[in-house]
């Protein structure tokens, strides 16, 4: 026994943490919601939304007046506080789970044993993350306005009583335009809405929001006995108040809220022209492009030209490898390289073809098909790892917020995969199974909910590269 | 010509931004501009601190009574005025040097002709950056009080007429145990109190601050025009409230201050023992430990018992590599394996002895010589790529803030040396000379301004890994 205080540190230790939406309808908050849920998943968290909305249109039927959100009808209130009770205590129970389910390889629970780690990773490729959290962590959001200060005491309360973290993210917006926008764009699809009047639905949900006014108390630091832990996001981010935030992932997520922007974009991205190495089925190395990939090439520009609104400003984002650069070299627009957007590293595997690694590393092989997202390449990297590379890739997607400027990223295969699927919602599962063909750019635009996709395809002849996944029932999913 | 719009997008073009910090005395706002202008320099950014303190001292001497600082008193005022203007008029011309050198590579200047990127990176390097900007931004940091909203309008008033993007740090603490304890550790080895009295110091220092008080005015959102971009931090972290912010490297200062605290804390690295590829004179790889790395292995424990305080709990870090985990291996705490900390990729180089290297790929060898922190191996990273990798590594370490709570990093030498060059505030020229020798535990304890050192030795031979600096007179100064 080491003569020293033996426990987990708190930030090697799974972390659980509940985040608590605050604010008045339609203020956001399911979008904010979604958007922390997302982006945390891909990571390789596990995360959960727990809508009382939902849980409400469960229990009492989706088509309520808006006297039902009257505070001054107590009966009414009773049944709301019900439902919001019932997901909360859904949602510790989830967290019952995470201690359940204990952490993976080298991480703790706060009171279990230790687990050295001496195996190579390459078996455990759980025990190996990315950014400074031991493993993954389990985070819920708790989406309901959550309106008044006694309401989130309670909430508080709980949470500590079950061991989880808190942290209180209020979305405040005062602007009438963005509202109504909101309003329109989100609520009037909305299950709540079915078959009304659009007009009569925004009238209805503007008397939904006058209840909630009422009593809405905004944040404060006085709360919780002083020691409430909070993002305050006022007007789309137009000003942050954070407020005795601590953790890894509570600070991850604040970066996350502070480079949200609700600016509609687009973006494009491709793969490299066809290589040499596509063509002699050879992975990974640092190829020039084949004749085929060379005159697809020469079509991009004209391609974008015709796909790219006018006035739209571009920059081209690619790799370090030549395919990448050499693809992008007849675009007339800025460019810019990226590290972080070279393909993911086969290692010892680099410049083999798939046969060749089939015969020198048998098990290797299998073993790969078995969990792809989180095999690692001996030498080299697994999707999981490339996800935490490519994660500032994301950052600055979300964060771009001109009008008018589009990004073209010219990329891999993997990278490829590992963006798409953070923006279509893929499962981790099936990220690395993501169709993504040569000769073919892609356009997404995220919306509220979701994201739009339009494929242009050059008709310039290339080689397949894709390997569908050992269970077809599965590979069916994926485009 | 293209038919689009074409110019850079301000996110390619290299950012001048101006960081212009506010508060009253001993809140610790030189300590902030410090470790900005640190973090970003390491990152490979232009930045350098304006401090207008250094400019008095120069203009009317150190020694200064603290009526200098009474602001009813006319001929002082102006005085004061005086060099803080010079100050600002040095970092405006400083900023217009970024204007004669245009940005590397792909990346523009605002009104720049474009350069597409069509060569090979390796011998364009700068040009590749990591995360999201379009090459080193130029960042000044002007540290002053600045504690008037007139003063701070006239300050961006300048920085819009010089095309220099302006955010406001201020820094507020109402904790008088924190701010005395600021006076006491800097104020008082300032160069304003050489040989006076203690407790006249602090009081001399005192009734200055309060001289500033009588004007002081704290940030408002109202503020030039309402379009006024800031940060304040309150009590260290404790809130933290973020107003108009945008771009890039803007963010990444507001994330870096939300992580900043001034725990006291110490960190422990060590390289994995002598490994068999060590004692072979190749690089890379992921060989096993040597015998002699196994008794280093096997001494570590002991030398943690002996130099760790006791009641301190530790985290250990590893790479994913054997050698690093090998040498982890007799450790009894938690441990977790960092992808980030592996070493540095020397890709085609990978398991080559430095003979091999030189016969093999001459020309690469002697460029490498020239400029080693931006070469890149054919196939794998630069210290450039390094640092950028490291990133989240130092934001963890600057984030980790519970007491009694020990890290050792078991790591390998370029990696070590990017995270010493950091903390030891060493150039990017000098950063890859660093000498870090094998079977030597290194503690780091940062200080308010600067680091303190111990090294360990463990008396178990080991092969010398480190190559000097080509020129003499600088790898002298490597330690």
């Amino acid at each position: 026994m080491s003569p020293y205080f033996r426990t987990a540190a708190p930030h090697v230790a799974a972390t659980k943490l509940a985040c608590v939406m605050v604010g008045l309808p339609a203020r956001g908050k399911t979008y904010v919601a979604r958007k922390i849920a997302r982006y945390l998943a891909w990571l390789g968290h596990h995360s959960r939304i727990f809508n009382v909305g939902n849980y409400r249109r469960v229990a009492v039927g989706a088509v309520q007046p808006h006297d039902f959100f009257d505070p001054t009808n107590p009966a009414y209130a009773e049944k709301r506080k019900e439902v919001a009770d019932k997901a909360l205590e859904d949602m510790l129970s989830w967290f019952g789970k995470a201690g359940d389910a204990p952490a993976t390889g080298a991480v703790l629970t706060k009171d279990g044993p230790m687990t050295p780690v001496t195996s190579r990773p390459r078996s455990d490729s759980l025990s190996v993350v990315g950014a400074g959290t031991g493993g993954p962590g389990w985070v819920a959001v708790y989406d309901a306005t959550n309106s008044t200060a006694e309401r989130r005491q309670g909430i508080y309360e709980e949470c500590l009583r079950n061991g989880v973290d808190i942290m209180f993210i209020e979305s405040i917006c005062d602007n009438d335009d963005i509202i109504l926008a909101n309003i329109k764009e989100v609520k009037l699809s909305s299950p709540d809405y079915v078959g009304m009047d659009p007009e009569k639905a925004v009238e209805d949900f503007s008397r939904r929001i006058q209840h909630y006014q009422m009593g809405y108390q905004t944040l404060d630091p006085s709360e919780c006995s002083g020691n409430i832990p909070f993002v305050k996001v006022i007007n789309v981010g137009d000003q942050v108040i954070v407020n005795k935030v601590k953790g890894y992932l509570q600070s991850r997520i604040v970066y996350f809220l502070m480079n949200l922007n609700i600016t509609p974009k687009s973006f494009f991205f491709t793969r490299h022209g066809e290589s040499m190495y596509n063509v002699q089925g050879k992975i990974g190395g640092d190829a020039d492009l084949s004749p085929q990939g060379m005159r697809f090439a020469q079509r991009l520009p004209g391609l974008l030209a015709d796909k790219l609104p006018k006035e739209t400003k571009l920059t081209v984002w690619t790799s370090t490898l030549k395919r990448t650069m050499q693809t992008a070299s007849h675009l007339e627009f800025p460019q810019l390289q990226w590290k972080q957007l070279d393909e993911l590293d086969s290692g010892v595997c680099d410049e083999l073809t798939y046969e060749e690694i089939a015969e020198r590393y048998p098990n290797d092989f299998s073993e790969r098909d078995l969990d792809k997202f989180n095999y690692r390449y001996h030498g080299g990297e697994s999707y999981r790892d490339l996800v935490q590379r490519l994660e500032p890739v994301i950052m600055e997607l979300e964060r771009h917020h001109e009008r008018d400027h589009a990004i073209l990223i010219v990329g891999h295969q993997a990278v490829l995969r590992a963006i798409y699927a953070y923006f279509l919602n893929y499962s981790l599962d099936e990220l690395p199974y993501v169709k993504i063909p040569l000769h073919t750019v892609v356009k997404l635009t995220p919306k509220a909910y979701g994201c739009a996709e339009e494929r242009y395809e050059i008709d310039i002849p290339a080689v397949d590269t894709h390997r569908g996944m050992p269970h077809p029932a599965l590979d069916a999913k994926s485009k």
